[in-house]
């Protein structure tokens, strides 16, 4: 494995969405259980951070908020609800920040096995503006979102 | 009063939005009351059906959910977030309907005094996509916010 070597794409094919692909060493049933699963997501959504789940309803309709707690002392909360679950395949949800409340984003993620038996896994995140879309770009999200992706590359390494 | 005859207006600015403007017969103050006391708006926002708010905490980032019984025994909850509250003047507040959950929109209410001591409301809907704004409009919301209205011009019409 070559983890410290991989990179993510980042694309922005509207001027309200970021498009995101990136590939995991690890089969796509993996992949889905560290995306669905409380006890595996809690161990590198939060780039590395504590992070407590207090609610994942993974299914239609269901309810979500995982709180993120920093070495600094901040607490961030993120939260939604899940749109539409085809397991292994597809989930949509909602999200939003504690900190922009109402600000929400349709987030879809996409799971396709690649020709070598890694996952490839696309991001695609909906805004209601173009200026609540660079509001996020320009929020810091890639390097987060690179940190939590190397801490699920670690996650996947792991026996479980 | 005239509260038979009035009507709201209802267009379609972009492909994504809802406006809706309707005047009422009272004080700027009272309209802003009836749509932020729960204990105001449970007697209007179901259309004059029993309103069950189990939340609604007006303020920035607070949460509000609404559930809506209906007499022949069907139940619809509606929830959402605030993104916006400025008093008497504007309300900003996500929506979403439990029967589409995740298809969230984002309604912001305006509160105006006319020129003759009444008071306009501007109410509109922004959605992720024109295919969800089009389902809205054929949903039948526009008979069913009429309805709400007229038991708002009823509300107002009362001693509170």
């Amino acid at each position: 494995m070559i983890a410290t070597t991989k990179r993510h794409s980042m694309t922005t094919p509207t001027d309200r969405t970021i498009h995101v692909e990136r590939e995991f060493d690890a089969s796509r049933d993996r992949v889905w259980r560290a995306f669905t699963e409380p006890e595996l997501a809690a161990q590198w959504w939060g780039r590395g951070n504590k992070l407590v789940i207090e609610r994942d309803e993974v299914q239609r309709g269901g309810h979500w908020r995982y709180v993120e707690h920093s070495p600094d002392g901040q607490v961030n909360g993120f939260e939604g609800r899940y749109r539409e679950v085809m397991p292994k395949d597809r989930i949509s949800r909602t999200f939003e920040w504690d900190g922009m409340p109402g600000y929400t984003i349709l987030e879809t993620v996409e799971f396709f096995d690649t020709t070598d038996g890694r996952t490839r896994v696309v991001m695609t995140s909906l805004f209601f503006s173009a200026e609540e879309r660079d509001g996020m770009l320009h929020s810091g999200m890639e390097g987060g979102m690179a940190e939590s992706f190397a801490a699920l590359d670690r996650l996947l390494g792991q026996s479980w």
